[in-house]
């Protein structure tokens, strides 16, 4: 059956038409299906909400049996509904909601929003219901939102859309919001409520069969009316798509994120030093870092975070003054400042003099600014418009404790004055000013936020400042490398055994082999199975050499003595062999022994740790530190997801918190950054070109100093095909 | 004149009788002396709180001119009021205030509390103003609060004190606030008041010129009214009686703190290791943690911490179940609890199994518990039964988001009925519960804290749990050392240059000499000035030896090549001394070459680290950590301030990150802890008994194998006197 060719019921213009989510965030007319007459059911709230909230189009209550619900004229089915509908909001019994969609299908409604639970959340049997809802809105060529979903919000006053069961209806405003938990979503509507945060969209996307946050972020990218993205995430449906899409659109407006859930990555096998190092939501950090999206702990520092990036421009550096009126608030501020990796500079000279003309002499001029308790609105507003002005200030939190005689109207009003005409952002902290909402009133009008403990503020100003420094990074881009042939890689171990399943361990020359073939040098190396042909060895690379267990099976070498370096002549060459294998035999090991390498020397270098682990759900993870058994023991580790660009490498080697052993350090010699720099982006080229390598240790990478470039002086690879 | 005989005018028992802060936290007349007519003055404010709030006793209104304030017979002076009077508030102008003090005197008040501001807060004329007026109430034997503060509350109804000019009235209950900064206390009693927050009491201490944080503690201790001590201060007067008071009321109960204000620690010279270690705060950090004192950084989390310990009980574990009714804040509160150390374990199989009996299929019934949107108030109440009576779970968290049946209330009731008779503390969070006060309200009444978001309530159990395992720990001691001398440690550096002003380094046989007073071992060492002399030594100690540069000017060595080790040949020492003559000419510095000393190679050991500096408001700290270029690059020392008991030494070895390397580590020897531990404390007794001792390194202290003890190859000393 072919759609009815229907009116549209309501002509205006919708603000986000031709949108490809428009019919399902900005309907024209909306039919609430399950719609019931009862308060307190799902329906009867839902219906209630669309009823309740402005909504400028028409909403068409479809029930079996009622002639009207709450007052509204009711259809027995979707069919019936004499004029175009956009959307549908399906809140009928889960095994209903199929049917509900043919014929919303034959209807011609443009998109759905399934309330309705008991789907994928449930398990097996959920799952197929689901896939059959699935495919009859893919085939039909519509959008759904849900199932087991809380709805869709609009506030705009054009649309005025609340199409869910929430008790609470957010005051409008620039702030759009994503929740994968119909719960916390209930919570957050409640919260963005009491706290007066203007809340543009909001959407439940529940089961996210059909629409993701992903969709979300790009429907918001360019919403005129959206300018801070906020998502509550459990999981990522497609990351490295999330990556693709937030690094875009975090480039114009933030986006911030609580992220909860560890990810699957805890049942990663943790034999590599790289996988045992990997912490269960390094990959999650890295990624988010990566694309810019600003990751919070909890829902109250999101709110804190967006009522600063929706309301004020933002920060050019971490440099922030403090103005109080009080001496405990203001340190508390500096200590949190401080303590989140803000500054406090000296104000400049210009800036102390000009304060001390009017501010009394028990007045301290240095940031923080306290002006005692005396301090006038007049005082507020002069200082303020002084701090603004200085150019060693990048941003002010000014605090205000109420003595008796200051009205706090009066001081905020004060504050919406000193602030005009700045381009610096400013904080407001009113303390004990419950009682007081014409204050925290006033300082919304003048979108100045405010904060009920100075801690809230000055962290919030710290995510506002890294956002900053985020954007301000120049553009990178992965670069095309020299001397590279996935070809001779794979070449280096397609004759060895079979690495189905967990696949295995590569020996050394197969490892030289790949590593080479992505221009990574290794240290001259011969392999010998006896005693003799390891002198022999060691005398054609000659002296010291290193001798090196090889075994397909024992993979922590050093743990059983099989690792001996610097030796210096051909009897120490002896003794050693003989010594690993008196100590294998011992162990009941002698037959894992296959024989030694004797390996070149490479010293006078920074041992340096490169390593790969692949994690289920991003894909592969880099990651680099100092090598040896610091890495194990401090973990200082830096990690970021696949693909690296060149300013990821860069960023790697200064993250890590051992940083300056690169320059040199009491005497020994600085590291070549940029051969270390290039050896990660090969590493990254190498496991994105060959799938098959699931884990990579290079450990040591010898960094050489400045201009003598890098050896991989041990590594291991595992690989699966 | 001496006190006029005055009857009490109010002969009722008060709750602190018999205390000594009992004229000024429970009086039974307070005299307001500058009270006003005028409210919106501090006069007029704290004359009226008096009258407003319950106050049992009688208020007697001092103002030079009006017959009467506010409705109440007024008095010319305190020498007046026919009465006897046990606390005077005095807001009167700072010029004023100490006659006034005068009057009190000769009135016979016991105890004052000076609002007034322009002391010692406004500089040195403030200063003087305030010692006139401690000096008399010194003389007089009464009790002073303040000045330049806010006042002080006593909800008890027996007493029904609010001698402050703040707006808001707390709630009754059992938690005692003491803030050094009236503006946060402002805020402090409004933010109560809006959470429901019960105080017991709360004291506005102002200057602090006569009753100080410690006295409150001692009071508090054994005030059966207040079960937690909260504490906002900026510094301590006298920290070393401060960690003595709170170490033994910590054992009685819980204080909790928010310390902001950093110490006067970033001039403290950094020329040593670990003075440079020892960051701004870490001091009072090592303090508050040896006296059991619970720290947090914010307000908000100092009253999610005190809602808990003071209505819950303690938790003897850190393994928490999680119940909830929706999936999504369950992950929330499950990664908040992990992230602040604590565990979710499995539950026992009966528990699993009895849970299964009532819980829908859709529910999980593995921690955290997920009951799902249906979940009733009975499921509420037998989980929580089931959860609580489980031996693997030593507290629960209860999560509930209201869907549209279930009501707050009910099931706030039947969480109320499920904790009946457990000893174990449970924490809720009944999510976008804002619209349902009645349901807080009646979690309070049932003594059980509620949270606006998980996070919150995991931070606060881990905050309980952390100090749970404080109270646990056996009781420490400083034990008594043998073979120790203060007088041989003096002799040894007695004879050496003049160490006034800054002090010197001592030279490394006084420093050696030093050591030994203490009982700590030095490698064998030889002095020698010349090459030659060099090369005799070395024979003497027999080969292999380390070379070190003896300058009393050149403090790191190894900066100019100036430490050789390993040298195994009377050639290679000859070597080695002649190379650091000319590198020291070339730097122009051979003058500052005083020779060198050979020493016995030290090897085989872990290499620690033990250093002291000296804070200038909590005197020694000391540090441990691994030793070498680790200390420096990843700080990973542990502090505590002297003195250390045998307690806080074996702690010491655990906190380190690196820890494990004690152990051994791939094939390195375990280092003997024990030593470890013992030369901890023979430095902490000796930079006490040596007051002299500025700052102490030893670096490295190589640790041998159990048994084989410690030895201190290298080490430096600053002394002063």
């Amino acid at each position: 059956m072919s759609p009815k060719p229907k009116t549209p019921s309501v002509p205006q213009a919708r603000p986000c038409q031709e949108r490809p989510l428009a019919n399902l965030l900005c309907p024209r007319s909306v039919a609430v299906i399950g719609a019931s007459r009862r308060r307190g059911q799902l329906g009867g709230e839902i219906f209630h909400n669309m009823l309740s909230n402005g909504f400028t189009g028409a909403v068409y209550p479809v029930h079996p049996k009622a002639a009207s619900v709450q007052g509204v004229r009711a259809y027995a089915s979707i069919r019936e509904v004499p004029d175009a509908v956009d959307l549908a909001v399906i809140v009928v019994p889960k095994g209903a909601v199929a049917g509900v969609v043919d014929e919303c299908v034959s209807a011609g409604v443009k998109g759905i929003v399934v309330i309705s639970a008991g789907f994928a959340e449930v398990g097996e049997a959920g799952r197929i219901l689901q896939g059959e809802v699935l495919a009859r809105v893919r085939s039909a060529g519509m959008r759904m939102i849900g199932p087991n979903c809380l709805g869709v919000i609009n506030t705009n006053p054009a649309v005025g859309l609340n199409a869910t069961f929430a008790p609470a209806w957010p005051p409008p405003g620039n702030v759009a919001f994503c929740s994968q938990s119909g719960a916390v979503g209930v919570a957050i509507l409640d919260f963005a409520k009491q706290l007066g945060i203007g809340i543009s969209q909001f959407v439940s996307i529940g089961n996210k069969a059909d629409v993701s946050g992903n969709d979300l972020l790009e429907h918001w990218e360019d919403d005129p009316g959206t300018r801070v993205i906020l998502l509550y995430l459990e999981s990522f449906g497609n990351p490295r798509k999330f990556v693709e899409i937030a690094r875009r659109v975090s480039r114009k407006k933030p986006i911030l994120i609580v992220k909860s859930g560890r990810t699957a990555a805890g049942a990663r096998a943790a034999s590599s030093h790289t996988g045992a190092l990997a912490g269960l939501d390094v990959a999650a950090d890295a990624l988010l870092g990566q694309a810019g999206v600003i990751r919070v702990g909890t829902i109250q520092e999101l709110f804190d975070a967006a009522i600063l990036l929706s309301n004020q421009p933002p920060a050019a550096g971490n440099r922030v003054a403090i103005l109080t009126n009080a001496g405990g608030p203001g340190i508390m501020a500096a200590d949190a400042c401080e303590s989140n990796g803000l500054v406090l500079p000296q104000l400049s000279p210009g800036t102390e003099a000009a304060l001390r003309e009017f501010l009394p002499k028990e007045a301290s001029t240095r940031n923080p600014v306290d002006m005692v308790a005396g301090a006038t609105p007049e005082f507020y507003e002069k200082a303020l418009g002084l701090l603004l002005r200085d150019e060693n200030i990048d941003s002010v939190i000014s605090l205000f404790v109420p003595p008796l005689i200051t009205a706090p109207l009066e001081v905020a009003q004060a504050v919406r004055r000193g602030v005009v005409g700045t381009k610096k952002p400013v904080l407001t902290c009113f303390m004990g000013s419950h009682g007081v909402p014409q204050a925290l009133d006033a300082l919304r009008e003048g979108r100045i936020p405010s904060y009920t403990f100075p801690e809230s503020a000055a962290m919030a100003l710290a995510r506002a400042v890294r956002y900053g420094k985020w954007l301000a990074r120049p553009e990178a881009r992965v670069p095309a490398l020299e001397n590279i042939s996935a070809e001779r890689a794979r070449e280096a171990f397609r004759r060895g055994p079979s690495s189905e399943g967990k696949g295995r361990w590569l020996r050394p020359d197969e490892v030289r082999g790949v590593l080479d073939a992505y221009g990574l040098r290794s240290p001259r190396t011969l392999f010998a199975s006896s005693e003799q042909g390891a002198v022999e060895a060691a005398r054609e690379i000659g002296f010291p050499v290193a001798l090196k267990l090889v075994s397909d099976t024992i993979t922590h070498k050093s743990d059983v003595g099989g690792v001996v370096l610097g030796l210096e002549h051909a009897d120490s060459v002896g003794d050693a062999f003989r010594a690993i294998a008196s100590r294998l035999a011992v162990l009941g090991k002698r037959d894992e022994m296959d024989g030694v390498m004797i390996q070149e020397m490479a010293g006078g270098g920074l041992e340096a740790f490169v390593g790969v682990t692949q994690d289920p759900l991003y894909g592969p993870l880099i990651g680099f530190g100092i090598g040896g058994v610091h890495v194990e023991v401090w973990k200082d580790v830096v990690f970021r997801v696949h693909p690296l660009t060149d300013l990821d490498a860069r960023e790697m080697l200064e993250q890590i918190r051992g940083a300056r052993l690169l320059d040199g350090y009491r005497g020994s010699p600085a590291a070549d950054r940029e051969a270390l720099a290039d050896a990660l982006l090969r590493v990254s080229c190498m496991v994105g070109e060959l799938p098959e390598i699931r884990e990579l240790d290079i450990n040591p990478l010898m960094a050489m100093p400045p201009g003598r470039g890098v050896i991989a002086v041990d590594a291991r690879i595992r690989v699966c095909r």
